[in-house]
């Protein structure tokens, strides 16, 4: 692990990390917010997943998250979006390859070498976390867009890791809308029944895990009806009775404008969960 | 006046407008954002200087100010940081030219048929925002590096202009450094004589008014000893009594991160003089 970047922020420390991933196989830039506390006890650890075309600065820069990260005494966790190097296999447009890892693991060439963002999120980046940083074994996890997609995946496959998960205009049904179907169809092969197990709608109907779950979607984002559909994760959530907070936020569109103004809510829905003895 | 992006914000709305600017005889961008309160009366207002090689996106994208903006009720004002356009002038390096028009006036060709950022921030644009936004008389204005330069000069060049005056890791004597130097000699002439007219210290020893004016300066920022050198106004300030909070931040860089972290006390400042009746 190598520090590449270190900023004074909030009374603690936004920093961005480089390590060689041995689950993606290539090297990889990871953004960290310390807060005030860290220096002197453990913490929490918020892990946040971007969206397509996000690299881990769009996040730490934009969101204004180490405000609330300092307020609540929290470790932020903001990875990239993609393996990156020229080793890696890239397509042309934003919505696959790099930029576009949709947080899965994937098993068709010639992606499945590199292409195992959700491994990476879910295991190899926690291990670093602990091994490098004062985190305690309290985790949440949130993400925007492609990488509320990935929160929610993440979250759902692996009962107890999480004890939260939120996200920002969150793709609920990747098998259902163009993004997914396109990614899901490169990424995992035309066999749709491989493609539930990485399908929040899906996962949500069988979750063994009653997690607290909170959702803001913009009112006025352009990928609402198209591509994001959080209706759909609601009726999926109704349908079995699994917890969800849907907030539809009006006016509000797709940017990190609309982060920004929420993130402070969600630091507060994860905060009651990591904050309790367990 | 040409809306080019609106985007739903802490409530409020982030906008950017295009308009052709008469003073600067080019096309400008103009950030602004507009508070709730806005829809429901007119608001105070507080102009926001970029430094070097941003545009008015830097501001609005990474400080913040949004979330300040909407809790206390005051229109925030972020220009472009120069001339722009094919047929205005420009200079090899980052620190001559577009992206660093120093919020001067030119007095040299080729630059001073475009180059006139005093002008246009004092006087075009608060006449703009008077005719398109619910804005009250009441002004503050801050900046950052090169545009705390162009704060204090706005601000000490025209008194009962603005209430109160701030800046994070402000230029504050431009002619005795060398981004000041090379800009004025390029600007302004090899006359130094005629630079004092741009320089804070000179202008803060000949000053009128007493106006608040508060200096956030990160104390492991890059450039604080070469280019910034706040303990110059200080001294100056000392000298004729004039008002000056300067903090000193330890740890703090000379990056929005900076920004971000104490925006917020710079607002608390300036409403304390825009919410007095005059």
């Amino acid at each position: 692990m190598q520090r590449i970047e270190h900023h004074a922020s909030h009374g603690g420390w936004q920093d961005v990390w480089r390590h060689e991933s041995t689950v993606l196989g290539c090297t990889m830039n990871v953004g960290v917010y310390l807060p005030p506390q860290s220096a002197n006890r453990p913490c929490p650890v918020l892990y946040w997943l971007s969206g397509l075309t996000c690299t881990e600065q769009n996040f730490i820069t934009k969101a204004n998250a180490q405000r609330y990260a300092a307020e609540h005494g929290v470790i932020v966790i903001a990875p990239d979006t993609s393996p990156r190097g020229d080793q890696v296999p890239d397509a042309e447009g934003y919505d696959l390859g790099k930029g576009a890892g949709f947080y899965l693991d994937a098993t068709q060439a010639p992606w499945s070498a590199h292409y195992r963002m959700h491994d990476y999120v879910v295991n190899e980046l926690p291990a670093l976390v602990a091994a490098h940083f004062p985190a305690t074994d309290a985790r949440a996890i949130s993400g925007h867009s492609m990488g509320g997609h990935g929160a929610l995946v993440a979250a759902l496959r692996n009962p107890g890791r999480y004890r939260s998960v939120s996200a920002f205009s969150p793709i609920v049904a990747p098998s259902q809308v163009p993004w997914g179907r396109k990614a899901f169809a490169a990424y995992l092969g035309d066999d749709e029944s491989q493609w539930n197990a990485w399908d929040a709608c899906e996962l949500v109907a069988t979750a063994r895990e009653r997690l607290p779950l909170r959702i803001d979607q913009g009112g006025d984002d352009e990928f609402f009806d198209t591509q994001l559909q959080s209706g759909r994760l609601l009726a999926a959530c109704d349908a079995v009775d699994h917890p969800i907070d849907l907030r539809i936020r009006p006016g509000y569109d797709h940017s990190y404008y609309f982060i920004s103004s929420f993130i402070g809510e969600h630091f507060i829905f994860h905060m009651r969960q990591l904050n309790q003895a367990r």
